[in-house]
């Protein structure tokens, strides 16, 4: 007896809303591991992200035996499509929040180079965005997703701000260049985050409306000829 | 009438195929740019970026096309998943050129740091991975494109090489920070580039073989319950 789609479509969506679960928590993690100088959250975040990866590809299977077996129409396909590119965003935040620990983990080493104020703003900006990206999926709420998309700006900002003042220390103190390309990795791995969110965001969009709003608007390829 | 879903389907790889010429073209110039400190390549490269952002969304809508109405199955259904992913990973080999002249136009406002050894095979053996993997996607060559994923760790490896003798350059002469750092800008978006190109490999050896070789086996999302 075969299961009805809506039953696997629910599965997946339940799957997906874990795994988005599970990367918040490792940014949030990451980002208290910096400012606690905590090298045991460090280790948990990189030991978590095996799981992240196990969901990524159980996720991708489900969705592509269901594109194989229930030729799923409409909606029902939009949604599977958003599926798998949000699927591989969300596993890419994880990547992005074990980098952070990594280069917590080398700061550490070190004494702390200043008191951080704009890092744990862009993170908590950063941890907004991808907790908004992912309410709007399950709300289908194609005007919250906007608003994710708008946030990108203000990160984009902050990295520029942060990067500047990084650059200042390094060129007046050569003993400070290793711990300030740290911080500026975390910071560059935050706004890679942001534009992950941004992404989710937009799949969001074209899944509800069923339009795209990226870089431009309209397909000829298969029109033409 | 309705044309075949072959035609499509071959629509949709040719138009693939372009969009991989185009960013293989816009990481050799960007590249070149570096070498000769050429801003004229520059200006090329960054505003090549949008005929490759409009191809990237009219190939996703082609495929969401064909997935909507001709329902295709089995290894029909694994190209069209496969093509929007490695859609995917080309644009974002783009933006990695894009970021690579961006770094170059400023450098190119002060002098040379160094005679550049290790970033120009950087550049080859990344151009060479983003090559082969869609020599692979055409080819359907398995073989082919595990040998791509193989190449990662050599760029991995030449990554960091670079990256110590940067710090190096910093730690010696802070004068030198700005240009190190634009240089790891660069050699950190190749090896962003060597990661997309894996990423594409995997998703041929998915498309031929029907099955997943990132980070585990098996899924049990939809069998479990």
């Amino acid at each position: 007896m075969e299961r009805r789609l809506d039953q696997d479509l629910d599965r997946v969506r339940q799957a997906l809303l874990k795994m988005g679960g599970m990367v918040e928590g490792m940014v949030a993690k990451a980002t208290q591991a910096l400012l606690d100088r905590n090298n045991q959250l460090c280790t948990e975040v990189i030991e978590g992200d095996n799981q992240v990866d196990h969901l990524e590809i159980e996720i991708d299977e489900a969705c592509h035996l269901i594109l194989g077996t229930k030729q799923p129409t409409a909606v029902d396909l939009r949604f599977l499509v958003a599926v798998m590119k949000i699927n591989g965003d969300l596993e890419r935040i994880g990547d992005s929040a074990v980098n952070i620990a990594q280069s917590v983990e080398q700061l550490n080493e070190h004494p702390p180079l200043k008191p951080y104020i704009d890092l744990p703003h862009m993170s908590q900006l950063v941890q907004d965005m991808v907790r908004k990206s992912l309410d709007a999926f399950v709300r289908r709420d194609a005007q919250l997703a906007t608003e994710v998309c708008k946030g990108d700006d203000a990160v984009d900002g902050l990295y520029k701000q942060i990067f500047r003042e990084l650059l200042t220390y390094m060129i007046e103190d050569p003993k400070t260049v290793t711990r300030a390309l740290h911080l500026l990795l975390v910071s560059r791995n935050m706004e890679r985050i942001a534009d992950h969110a941004t992404n989710i965001a937009e799949d969001v969009i074209y899944y509800v409306e069923g339009r795209d709003i990226r870089h431009s608007h309209g397909s000829d390829l298969l029109k033409a000829g």
